[in-house]
């Protein structure tokens, strides 16, 4: 198996994650020929159009005759939809085919993917680009979006390390810093440094749009409440998907937040500047380590 | 009184948003000179140096007697610090200077300067450029930073409608967009738009940095936590005033968000998909109506 990524490339779900990905491997030479498999006919136009994709196929199509002679398949769609995928590309598999996915949570994809790939799940790599946007579809994607990305992996012990090296390889040919992690510790992780706050994010919007005056709230609204709309402007069922997969520890995030929140309003309700200017003071810390530790790669543990 | 603000200009506290006033307003040609105040020397010469003043004092100097034939007196300063200046400017204004403040909080400010100002006070107009930033001090100051931003003055039924005028005028020449508000409005507006979400900021970074693993969460970080990082750069003293002078309306706001997280912890605990989008669509939107909407500019009530 050579390293990189040469031969086909089946990409199914060609929004911002999978066409992104085509894109930056077709841009470095690295693939041959991508098929790109949707849901919708326009999107797949689109993806035609843009170059994102040679082939494509909706789903109700014939599409799994090309996973035969496919180097490798990308599963890029919303966590929820993967379990009937991997059902559908089981047979379909050539012998050195190797398979990954884009998905934000891990357990459930491992696990969906080991009931469902038989033979074949040892060439399975579970992976996880951290590039979200609040916007999608193949008009969204771009060569560059991965540069300087952090992508996770999450092999297991009976993972093939030539296909962890396949999937390692095409990843960096991206642009990305790839970083290799356990798929418990990668839930644990982003429940709390992704899910948790798009959580939030969605909570505050929804709390302040219910209230009947909300337009006047949205008036005087400045780069505070912006950020977090970007974060509440993120695929719903994407993120249904992710905060039911990974809804225990979420749960426990969201456990510890809401400790935080009674201590903050306890602060609030004695006047307890003290304690406030403390807590600000500890969170602008932390902020200078985030945005000098992030841009760092390797293997957490 | 002329519309324009031609004249001098006293600013105090000489950082983002009083120099970036004090740039734009001589930028127009709108202010004959610039005196700027401010806590550190450090600051008030790099002030100096990019022609945000044309004189500078520190508190400890004499920079009263410049009060008397000032056309304008900004107060630029955390809201804690305003009921001392306007008890040390009250007794050197002159019988024309209007003063007007940028502090992010109206009912503690109109309430400080009511209580200090005396026959002036009817020439106070509480003003709020909404403007924030993670950045601060006369370096990060600009002439362009009100183009288009928001700024809400709460005036009251006493304050002179010249003195009104003067400052809107001025604000617009800054580009800004001016409303006008009560300032109980303000306050219960900008609680939920900016208060709140700083404090939720500030409540999760501050969380996560209080795990011993913290190092591992920075490092997989991506936009979700990018964004409320931001928020939680924002200056400690500056939000520990602001919380504590509208704390009565945060700790409501805070008690709503919360409930909608306890709704929300409800819909996890039961895998309630459904709702979850449901929720998730509601807050998406939500946004579009306020990116769409923030745009307009005229009084709110």
């Amino acid at each position: 198996m050579s390293p990189s990524a040469s031969g086909k490339l089946v990409v199914v779900g060609t929004g911002l994650i999978g066409g992104s990905f085509a894109l930056a491997l077709k841009g470095a030479g690295k693939v041959d020929s991508v098929v790109g498999v949707g849901r919708g006919r326009d999107n797949l136009d689109q993806a035609l159009r843009l170059g994102v994709a040679d082939r494509t196929y909706t789903r109700d199509e014939d599409w799994t005759a090309e996973l035969g002679d496919a180097a490798l398949v990308l599963l890029a769609t919303p966590v929820g939809e993967m379990p009937a995928l991997f059902a559908a590309i089981a047979p379909h598999l050539g012998s050195g085919t190797v398979v990954s996915d884009a998905g934000s949570t891990k357990r459930d994809v491992v696990a969906a993917a080991r009931a469902a790939l038989g033979s074949a799940f040892s060439r399975f790599v579970p992976a996880h680009p951290i590039a979200g946007s609040e916007r999608s579809g193949a008009a969204a994607a771009s060569a560059t979006l991965f540069r300087g990305r952090q992508v996770v992996l999450t092999p297991l012990p009976e993972t093939d390390p030539a296909a962890v090296e396949r999937v390692r390889a095409s990843w960096t040919q991206c642009g990305a810093i790839v970083t290799l992690l356990t798929a418990e510790r990668h839930d644990a992780l982003l429940s709390a440094v992704s899910h948790l706050p798009h959580l939030l994010a969605f909570a505050l919007i929804g709390e302040l749009a219910s209230r009947p005056d909300a337009a006047d709230y949205w008036r005087v609204a400045g780069n505070g409440l912006r950020d977090f709309t970007r974060l509440a402007g993120s695929h719903p069922h994407m993120w249904r998907d992710i905060c039911i997969a990974n809804a225990a520890r979420l749960r426990a995030d969201l456990a510890a937040y809401r400790r935080e929140l009674e201590r903050i309003d306890a602060m609030l309700a004695r006047g307890d500047g003290t304690a406030l200017s403390a807590l600000f003071q500890r969170a602008g810390a932390a902020r200078a380590a985030l945005l000098s530790g992030r841009r760092g790669g390797g293997d957490v543990e």
